[in-house]
């Protein structure tokens, strides 16, 4: 039997998970809920293909993923299978059959991450797990100077925490946005990719320089540092979400 | 000392709490984890009086309770103390003291309660907690039809689940708004006071109208009725939320 390439939209709770990424015998991240529901349904192991890894407690509102399945089932009935035993802080919201070509990480054109802060004393209880708590007002136009130096195609060694790799480490953001809701900030990024930690850097500099830790004009020096130390702090993993990743043509 | 008396504006998620009142020794309730916090506070156990009690599972945007504490700490140190030493989901967001005569049940003047349902197939992953999952799509036109015979003044047995104490079963719906967002629905129940599991037995039986399984029209019936098995099921605890309740004059 032809093996089907499905493509997988998916959203969960990051909070009680080690991240995407299956690592050896623990199956308690997202990668290895996906594969073993999988491996029940076909009866055989296949590995799941994430458009990237999310951190441990991370939280996706559209990661996407594919995977080469043998079966006969139908989309509907593969996102059906998979929600009935996956946990309930993991859903597909949809799966589709793609070209046998289709690779979630490799084709991804473009991907956007939120990160929510509160800027007022007290955790909200519905979003406990969901949003970085900082007990202080953040200078705004400081925030959007700053955003602006971060915009464009750099070398973002600065912002990313080094892994062993040799990746290039030279993206491009396309738009970061600061958005209010009463007294919490979303910080909206979207760019063509992202380096290990670099969201949560960028998040964290930007906050700096909100609280005026550090001035806007000081992060094209930052930049051009290609030092980790020289940039602000890894901002907590619960206020981060992989909110879409988009592909051309689209597939969701 | 004279003694405060001290009005809360309580936020919490009722998911891993027994309800409001504290039963006996177990302290897993939000009546139970406040009282705790208050007697390390001020060294001594003073009740905690809530505007009502909201059952295991059911969640509070706006609880209010008062309590007599004898305490030379100030509105926002108790708020503080209290916020530092409660768990996570059980938020003070503003302590203020009040007038000694002041019961925030005697008193209580409205209460709004909002219910929660997804009409679509899969349970959002984020309010996994907080919304009960119909998947199937509810009759709006009927259910609105079935609200208006419930607002105003009516004898409400057959809406509640019957408990040992008599008390008058007469209550006064001022409104109930279907409110849609997106693939969910909002049931906002607003009235003098509500009996027990009420507002979840309400819900249920609009919702019952909204699948088709009862007629706008019988509600009038069911009501007169006066007897439980005559109106529609206990909608689960867990879309709940005890939303705000009102005071004359306001105290929040």
């Amino acid at each position: 039997m032809m093996k089907k390439n499905m493509a997988l939209l998916l959203q969960y709770d990051g909070s009680r998970y080690d991240g995407w990424q299956r690592q050896g015998n623990t199956a308690n991240t997202i990668q290895g809920k996906l594969e073993d529901v999988l491996e029940r349904m076909t009866g055989r192991y296949q590995e799941v293909h994430g458009s990237g890894r999310t951190d441990a407690g991370v939280h996706a509102m559209g990661q996407v993923a594919n995977v080469h399945l043998e079966t006969e089932m139908g989309d509907g009935e593969i996102r059906d299978y998979l929600n009935r035993y996956l946990p309930e802080d993991i859903l597909v919201l949809k799966a589709k059959e793609v070209p046998q070509r289709f690779h979630s990480r490799l084709q991804a054109r473009e991907k956007t991450y939120t990160y929510w802060v509160e800027t007022g004393q007290r955790c909200p209880v519905f979003q406990r797990k969901y949003i970085t708590v900082l007990g202080e007002c953040l200078d705004a136009a400081a925030m959007e100077e700053a955003a602006s130096c971060l915009k464009g195609t750099h070398d973002f060694t600065s912002f990313c925490t080094a892994q062993g790799k040799k990746k290039s480490p030279v993206r491009t953001i396309k738009e970061i946005r600061i958005v209010p809701h009463g007294s919490q900030l979303e910080f909206v990024f979207l760019g063509d990719g992202f380096l290990y930690n670099m969201v949560r850097i960028l998040a964290g500099t930007l906050i700096e320089v909100g609280q005026g830790k550090r001035t806007p004009g000081s992060v094209a020096g930052t930049m051009e540092a290609r030092n980790r130390q020289e940039a602000g702090y890894t901002a907590p993993a619960k206020g981060l979400f992989l909110a879409r990743v988009s592909y051309d043509p689209e597939i969701f």
